[in-house]
Order: C-alpha cells, then sequence, then structure tokens
C-alpha cells in the first residue's frame, strides 16, 4: 500500500533515504536457473551514477551493488535476490540549510504534511537516489528477457529535440556523448544548452523517448492492467516526470480514423504503426515506442523566495553538486523501468491459457 | 494479475463483454455509512450512454444499475457492493461479418493471439461498454469524496482546441451541449466538426482536461505510487488513450528551473500551480489537473483493407452505429477513473501516522 | 483488504448478503480454453444446498447459479466469469426477533462494533450461505484440475469418528448416506445421534477430512505461502472452522524423528507420509490429507440468555430452519476451497523456471 | 506470488538463504512517529538465537540486526525499514556430505524438482534460519501495538503436556527455564526428556500455545481473511509446524452447541471464551489464545537411510549442530508472527467506517 513495490509477478521492493546507511531493495519473483552478469547490473549502475561527465552533477558515490541472496553458482535460484548499494556521501552537514525550510517545488512541504516527520537530509525517500535500486532490478529484468532491446535516449532539452522519426536514429551512438543523444549534432547542440543553463545557476527539463523492439505478441491485459498503462504508471513514477504517450501520443487525438488505423499485412504486422506496438492493451510484435516529459531540476543554484517551518518567507540557495538537466542521467533509469514492466507481463503471459 | 481490478483499498474488479448477458462488478473495501445515492449513479451512466444525442452512437442501452448488495436501508454496510447492469443489445447477428476478420487497429488480432480463443461480437472484453462498470464505482467513489470536486471537460476534437486556461471555464456550461466542452463557441465548432466527418465515415480523436479541486494534502505515495503515476494508469486504462500529461506536462519539458518553479505563499499555497497540485507525488492542496489524449475510433463507416484468420487480405466496413468522436461519451469515464484513484488514496491516508 | 477475494493467481471476489437479492462473485485469472461443464457446478452446488436430507436444513433455496460472463462456446475464454445465485428465501420477517439482539456466539456483536450498521437480516455477510460462491468458484478450479482428484468426508460427529485410515475407505460412499461418511456403520451412528440432537433442539460440532490425490510435485511458495498454510487459512475461513492439521498433525507433535521421517524410494516417493505431502510447504507427489475441526452450530431451538442492544439481558431462541450439524453440508465447500487452493499454486508453478 | 511476503497494511517481505551472505527484509507500510526501542528488536533476536542453552543448537550466530533505513531520530518516518542480519556461520564445507542427497523428510527434493536449481548449504531459503527476519519484523510490529501483550510458551514436548489452562500460568516464568514452559515442574520434566532424546541422535516434537490480551474489538475480515484464519496461515508458515487449532479447537467439534456457546455478559464481555476471543472471524475483545503443533526435528545424529540424486539408496547422517526440540526457540517466532497478524489488522481497522 505504501507504494514501494513495482510489478506483480516480478517484483521490485526497495527501501533507502538518499543519505542513511544503504539504499537497497529485493527481487522477488525471478524464475530460477537464468545466468546473471553482475558485470552488467554495475554498468547500468554507472550510466545512472554521478560524476559521469560535466554536465551532470559531481557528487561522489560509486554505488557498488552487493547482492546478498537468491544468486548461487552464477545464477537465480527463485528464492528473492537481496541487494544493497551503501551510500558512501552521507555528509549531513550540507543539508542543515534546508533542515527547517520547504524548498519550492520539492516534496519537502507535503511529507512533513503527510508523515509529520521528514528526514530532511537530501531529500530523504523522495530522493531521485532512490532509483539505484530500480536499475538494478531492471538489469536483472534485462538479462531474463534476453532477447528484447530496449533502447532509451534523450530527444529534446528545452526547445532543442531530434527532428527525425527513430527509425532514422543509430542507437549505438546514445553513449558516445554525455547528453545520451543519438543524433550528433543535436546532441551537441543540447550539450552546449545545457551547460549554459548550468552557468545561470538555472535547470533546465527535457524528454526521452523509448524504443522496445522484439516484445513478444501478446503482452498485456485487456482491461485496467494495459501494457501501455503500466508502462505509463511506471514512468510516471521517476522522479520529475509530467507526461507519458505511446505510439501517435498527443498527435494521434488531433488525426481522423482513416488517417490513423494501421491496416494489416498478411502476415499479421501492419504496415503503419501509430499504435506503438499495443493494440487494446497488448502487444501486437511491432515496435513499442513511448515518450517521457521531465519537468526541470528544481533544486537552483540561485536565490530563490520559499517558506520555512513557521510560514515565513525566506530566501534560499541550492548547495553542493545537483543536475542542470536530468534526462542524460534518467535513460537507464527509462529502461530499467520499460525493463520491469516487460518482465512482469511476460511471467504473466504464461498464465493466460490451458 | 488478469488485471480486471483497479485500486488497493477501494477496489472495483469488472466482468463481462459487450454481447454476453450482463456487465458487472464489484466495489469492495468501500467504508461503512456512507448515504448512497442511486440516483447520482444512474445519471452518471446517463452521461455515458449511447444514444444520448445525435453526435454519439445511437445504439440503444438503457444501462440501468442493479445493485445486489453491499448497501443496507440507503447506506454502505462495509460489505462487497456487487451490481450488474444488463446488456439489451445482444444482437449477434450484427457481427458475424467480423467473426473471421482481425478489424484494423482493434484488438482482434492481439486477443487471438493472446489467448487462443475469442468472443468475436463486438470486442469482447476489449469493448468500450466494459466501462460501464467503472462509471458505476465511481459514482460511489465520488459519493464517498464529498467535499472533492471533479471536472472533465473535452479540450479538443482534431485541431480545434479551447484557447484558455480551465480557471477562465465556466464547468457548469459542460453539460449545455453534447459535445462537453464548456466554451461554447469552441463546442460549436468541435459538434459540426464531428458531424462533418462522420458523414465522411470518419472519426476523429480528442483530449479531455480534468481538474480536481479540494482533494486534501497528503495523497499520494512518493516512490512507485506515486499520485500522478495512479491516474496516468488510470486513464492510460480507458479504451483509446494514447498519452496523459499533468500540469505543466509536455510544456514544462522546454522550460526552465527558474520559470517552473512553484513558489510557496506563507500558508503553504503556491503562487503558481505548474506542478499541477502534486509534488513528489503527492497532493500539495493546490487544484489538480491533467489532460488526456483520445486516438480517433477505428471502426470506421468506409471500406479499409484487413486479413482475415487465413492470413488474407479482405475488404471490411463498419456497420450498426458507431461514435464518430468518442471523446464527449469519455467525459464521465475520466471522472469516474479519477474518483477511483482519490478514493484509494484516500483511504491509504488513514494509515500513514501513528 | 476487505476480504473478499481469495487467491493470488486463480482469484475468487465474493459477494452477496444471505437476504439481499443475490450471492455471486467473479472468478478472475482462470485460463482460456477449458471446457466448462454447468451441470457439474449445478451438482456440487445440490450437495451444499438445504433441504437435501432430513438432517439439514428444510430452508428452500434452489441455488441456481447464473454465469453472466468469461464463458464462450462452452469454453472459458481467458476473460472474468461473472455469476450471481439469486435469494429466493428472503423472507425478512424470520429475523425481526433478532433485530436488536445480539446471538451467542455469532458475529453480531463484532460486526455491530466494527462497522457501526449491520444487516441484522440472517447474519448478512457472515452467513454461511456466503460458501454458495465458493462452491461455484471450486467446481470451476475442479475442471481446472482434471487430473487432481479431491475427496472430502465427514470423519467425526461429536465424538463419533471412523476408526480407519482413509486409505481403509471406499470414497464412492460417501454421497450414499445423508451424513457423508464413507463408513457405513459409522454413517448410521452419526446419522441417529444428529437426529438426537436436533429433537433436543441442541447441535453438534464435526470433523472433515480431506484427501488429495495427484497434485503434481512442485506446489507451494517455500516461505509464507507453504501449500498447507493456504491450506489452512483456506479450511480456517469456513464457517465455524476452529481448527486445522495436515499430514501428523498434532499428533505428530508428540513423536520422534526417528518415527515420523518418511524415508524415500528409489523413486522419489515415500514409504511412510506423516509429511501428508508436502515437505517444506512445497507437495511432493504424495496424497495430501487433512483434517478440519467444526464447531457446533451456534442457533439453538432451545431458549438462550443473550444481551440486546441496550445491554440488557433477554432470552432468545433460534426460529425457522437451522443445520443441527453443519459438517454433511460442508464437505463440498471444504472441496471447493481445497481445489482453488491448488488451483492457484498450480498456475504459480507456471512462474518457478526460466 | 512467490511467497516472500507476509502481510496486506503492515508488510515484510525477507530475503536471504542460511549460507549466503545476509539475511534480512523490509518493513513496509509501518505509520510514521513510533519511537523504536532496537534493543527490544535485539532482545527477541536473543530469545530465537542458537547456542542459548544447552537444549538448543550450538551454532554460533550473534544475530545482530543491522537498520539501514525508515528510521530517523529514534522514530519510523512512515518509508520502508531495510534491515539485514549477517550470516556468520557460512562454512560450507559442512554441508558436503548432502550435497548430492534428499535429506529424508526435509525440502531439498521437492525444491530440485521445483527450481531445477537448489542451494544445498543448510537447506538453503527453507531453512528456519530465515525466521529470524520475521522475529525483527514482529518485534517492530510489538512496538506498534504496544497495548496488546502476547505471550506464547511451549505447552507440550512429546507426550509431556503442561495439564492447567493458562489462566493459571504465571507468564512471567516462560524465560525462566530453557525450554521457555511457564509451570516450573513440568518445564523441568520436558528438559530432561529432550535431553535424552537428545542423547540418542534422536528429536522431539512439542506444542506452543499462545495467548493474546487487549487486542481492540473488531480486527478480522468477516470472510476469507478471518483474523483466525490469518493467525492459522501464520503459524502453517513457520518450519514444522502441522496444526492450528484455536478457542476449544478441536475438542469443540465433540462439543454441543448448548456446551459451547459463549454466552453474553452486560458489557458485551462473554462468561465464558471458547470461541477464543473471535466470533465469525473478528475479535470480541476477549482473550485470543491458540495452540500450534511441530513435528520432531527432521535432521537426526543417527544414521538415516536415503537416496541420492541418481535414485540411488544411500545411508546418511546429520551433522554438525541441530536442534534436538525446536519447539523452545520457536516460541518468539510464533509471538513475531502473532504480532504482524495483528498489526496488519489494527491498520486494516483503520479503513472500515467513512
Amino acid at each position: 500500500m505504501a507504494g514501494n513495490t513495482f510489478g506483480d509477478l516480478f517484483k521490485i521492493t526497495t527501501f533507502g533515504e538518499s543519505h542513511g546507511e544503504a539504499m537497497g531493495g529485493i527481487i522477488d519473483g525471478c524464475p530460477s536457473g537464468i545466468t546473471i552478469n553482475i558485470d552488467e547490473v554495475q554498468k547500468e549502475l554507472g550510466r545512472r551514477k554521478p560524476g559521469q561527465s560535466s554536465i551532470v552533477t559531481q557528487r561522489k558515490e560509486s554505488d557498488k551493488v552487493q547482492f546478498l541472496s537468491g544468486l548461487f553458482e552464477g545464477k537465480t535460484t527463485g528464492t528473492p535476490i537481496g541487494f544493497i548499494i551503501p551510500n558512501e556521501n552521507q555528509k549531513s552537514a550540507d543539508y542543515s540549510h534546508i533542515k527547517d525550510v520547504y524548498r519550492p517545488s520539492h516534496a519537502d512541504y507535503v511529507y512533513e504534511q503527510k508523515y509529520g516527520i521528514r528526514d530532511y537530509k537530501g531529500g530523504g525517500r523522495s530522493s531521485a537516489r532512490e532509483t539505484v535500486s530500480r536499475v538494478v532490478a531492471g538489469a536483472i529484468a534485462k538479462q531474463l528477457l534476453a532477447k528484447v532491446t530496449i533502447n532509451a535516449f534523450v530527444s529534446s532539452v528545452g526547445e532543442i529535440f531530434i527532428d527525425k522519426p527513430y527509425q532514422a536514429l543509430d542507437f549505438s551512438l546514445t553513449e558516445s556523448n554525455p547528453v545520451r543523444c543519438p543524433d550528433r549534432a543535436t546532441a551537441e547542440k543540447m550539450e552546449a544548452y545545457i551547460k549554459d543553463v548550468k552557468k545561470q545557476g538555472d535547470t533546465v527539463g527535457g524528454t526521452i523517448t523509448c524504443v522496445l523492439k522484439n516484445v513478444p505478441i501478446g503482452l498485456g491485459e485487456p482491461v485496467f492492467d494495459k501494457l501501455h498503462a503500466e508502462l505509463g504508471k511506471a514512468m510516471l513514477s521517476i522522479n520529475a516526470v509530467k507526461g507519458f504517450e505511446y505510439g501517435s501520443g498527443f498527435c494521434g487525438a488531433k488525426m481522423k480514423g482513416s488517417e490513423h488505423n494501421d491496416l494489416f499485412n498478411e502476415d499479421g504486422t501492419t504496415k503503419t504503426n501509430l499504435s506503438g506496438g499495443i493494440q487494446g492493451g497488448i502487444s501486437n510484435g511491432m515496435d513499442i515506442y513511448f515518450r517521457v516529459a521531465f519537468k526541470p531540476v528544481a533544486t537552483l543554484m540561485q536565490s530563490q523566495q520559499t517558506i520555512n517551518k513557521d510560514g515565513k518567507i525566506v530566501k534560499m540557495q541550492g548547495k553542493g553538486r545537483h543536475d542542470a538537466c536530468v534526462v542524460p542521467r534518467a535513460v537507464p533509469i527509462v529502461e530499467a523501468m520499460a525493463a520491469l514492466v516487460i518482465a512482469d507481463f511476460y511471467l504473466k503471459e504464461r498464465l493466460n491459457r490451458q
């Protein structure tokens, strides 16, 4: 109920505050017999890690995962996979300036209203550091889904966007630049823009597009748990996300049925794919693609007005090391959450027929 | 797992195929002692009903709900509320022309792939008729949430949209026209456009905006079950929905932090509300607002090419009575789903503190 | 949360008060493609029905089930199976004498304390009539589990018990007498005893033993959801049940390990079966057997002292038609709940391995 | 689904194999603002720990719990409480003799059948070491339930039993002897018997009785999730448990209604309490009491015949340090599971009424 678990059959439950002892979680429901490459898990954590490049936060966390159970001689055993990622950057002093202050567009105020108590050090549970556990679980899910490929990339930063369909992109270039944009020219513009914004002590939003290939036909449940509904929830559960669309998305709302319908080929594939690989909530074997909107990071390196616990207006300014644009580091998180959704439906698919 | 249940504490499970005996469901977890006005439930069903106006389908269904349990002397008893809505329009013959054919951009093909069996009469379980049960449950949820107001309305049809912020609208006008658009001039354009599209045997998409007022502070869970993530899932689970955004939404992704942050007033309210009433997944007491994109209805009253069960290309054309634009009838469904999400978090909120 | 659902994958949610419009439920998660024999379902309902014989209540209910969804051309479609069983015996007048009185050892008092409102007509939701929906769902589960055989029978009534191991019994005789005891001589004694008790306006308890054969190896989860833990919960959820034991049960607690261990044969079967077919919570392919204790029915046809709503001591006496001994009618309920437990684990078993 | 979670609102998910890195878990759903005494948690672990006395296993584990999240300045914050208990006694060599052998009446054989892979070191996940995490969670639940008292004690070992009603016992004596039997004379006999059995390389079963006082009226759900059904499941989920009864239990099945009914006093309490504090699945404010049967430990320090992976009959003998009787160490586990059940219903109780 408390919402720290994602998935029904392939399940991840996470714990940890950004400035506590450790982040961690339990992956429950992973079938037995899957060979797990721990280096791959660590590699995904590396993609999310602070300090990777000059455009992201320079906080230092090695983000080394320790698996405590569920693996035996390199394989999953079918028992729960417990893991922790120790927090190394716990200097509470950094946060004394926000102890009694509610930061604008952060969760400080609502936390205090909801729970009557708040771990003021770094956002506590609402910190995006929580996503480190999602990346671990997603990396295990990816290994379960060996045949599915999941490629997320930054498709826009501020007003700068990739002006091509995803089919024209080479996903192998995504990791070639710090912005994680597979279109080189656009990536350069984005990087320059983020640096400029950062210099102003400001931040900027962006979008991530994600493409899934080779998802088996039949994943997703027809009523409430439609495949795209779960993808939507998964993405909207990532910090700073404001919107989700798949296939034709919001553009589809402007179209006519005669333009929008995807006509079949004889083999059951479709000539177009405005449906985004999902019909009636169920995968149809075509590419699944969706787009996720991220707001600008709320912590600014410039002075802002806010209130304190006594309801007094005060001035505050972010300290320490924060991201000017969160989307490059969110790319592996989007992929992880997509992998978790697919893994869950992949297992559910075993239940449909006699 | 099969995804016929929505909610964790205030729960609705639905059953029924569009051409079976009856639609229905069980509302479980509704607290005892709530006075239920059954006329209000029936009124909501009336808003969703086919045949209300010239721009929607002319199918005939009285959509009369029968409550079978859970109410005693006009009040909820805390026990499950079972209900049915008999199907009156079950002429199977209407559907013989699609028995062996997979309609484009419908779920026919994926259903057959998923289950190996398909109730070909009218889409079976994937028919939007299933939402009749959601409207019943939502109407009960609204009565639990007496102080919260939920107003959805059509904000665009095709390229026609309301060119005003929601604050400038008078929601009491929403029901004054068949499009359910509270801006009269825009409503007229939309209505004319839908009639035109219909004449062509075509269909068109649109968007619905929904505004929630007086939601208590503190609703929503901070990690996976963020309030907006559940709203997103709820909306994306409605037939034909392609996208969801709340607050600043996709526009927010283009903005800078210094433009986007909502500064506090001394009383904890905020000067602006780009956050859309939700911070870190938790309601902050400001208006919650979101927008939902609907694709055009896939059933066309014009000839389309498709395939049959043998993988042969055939021609087909919709028969009977279908909506040219689904958004007017989807307004009460959006409200119902929003009510269900809020009701569930409203109960969860009782669990936070000692 | 409200506890009206049983099962995780093969799920039944029930609704209905004994004196409301109808009982009913939704079976969700039943795989597609299973041929359903509705006569078999009706037959199970007949075994549970009042009025079958002179030793059970003479209330009149035809208990005719109506399936509303989820079946198509005689087969399950993978969609939820909604059903109702109309209540025919709703003469509320029968219950006016208990409107303001809390019957001893009934749930009247705690209901009022819990919900602040109570449907006083016949126990409302706590009536054993609720089990009619469980029998429907169990009958569907049995058809999913075609190879498993489930045989429950009355093993004791009061101090009279079958003095033989279950292996010495012929289960085909269970239905040959109104007590549902497969040992003829014992059945006669039980029947005579129940008639005697009934004449006194009194009631008596008893036990039911249940034997499951051909349960596949590997069903059950090793930690909290052990197979016998779920069987135990299922049985304890039946009205009037006070105890559950499986395999050696309470006798096993008196034994030494050297007496109790079941030694293996070369083929993985065991020479003895004190384990009751379950090791570490997981079925091992041997017979599963367990025993369930039922208290005597609380409604007596003799005068008892109790209290009313005002906390005053009053005299009351049961009216109408009640069972003097509930175990004969509980036999199909025990079987139904066992079938539901096995069906749920049968589906879970599909999830274990890569 | 994989059954590593217990509870719906107050939830514990556990992980860990007996010979892996660590045991641990996540407590989710604990309300905020509860002062936690960690020494109390550690004390409960001490009661369960191996090596406490001469009659239990002499394995060495310090069983020191480390809390990683969810606590702030000594109080719960409403966020998930992650914890680990490192395993210190991981000498895998100890288990090489059972690598290819299926121990009688252990879960080895069924694990291999179920998962196709088995962590052969000490039972892996089916080891009773898993209960260490339950004791941690139970100790937190006890602190949530400050007013409820939970007293479990050993009521029989083999044929030796306490020949008094629980009302005649002084629970403060339970911890005064290594058997955890509050009746001194009986405790001495039990201890002598266990030592004798141990000398023979044999083991013996026993029963634990548990008494809960001051449980609020109204806990438990009326249909499937009856309070005693969840208590039964909780107890049956503990390793080696074969039976559960509450109130009059199996004896109640022999009684007449006129003997069994608990007549009311004017204040709603009852003159007798054969119901065991629960009516219709809901607590009535009287003492809740139940009894749990444990089979003898399957690992014997004497030679037994069994089979190996190749289906060949072999001889084997337990090595190392095992319990001759598990019930003394199971007392805190029974209390922990009872606390978890009550805590979960305690939170659910907040949901009943408007």
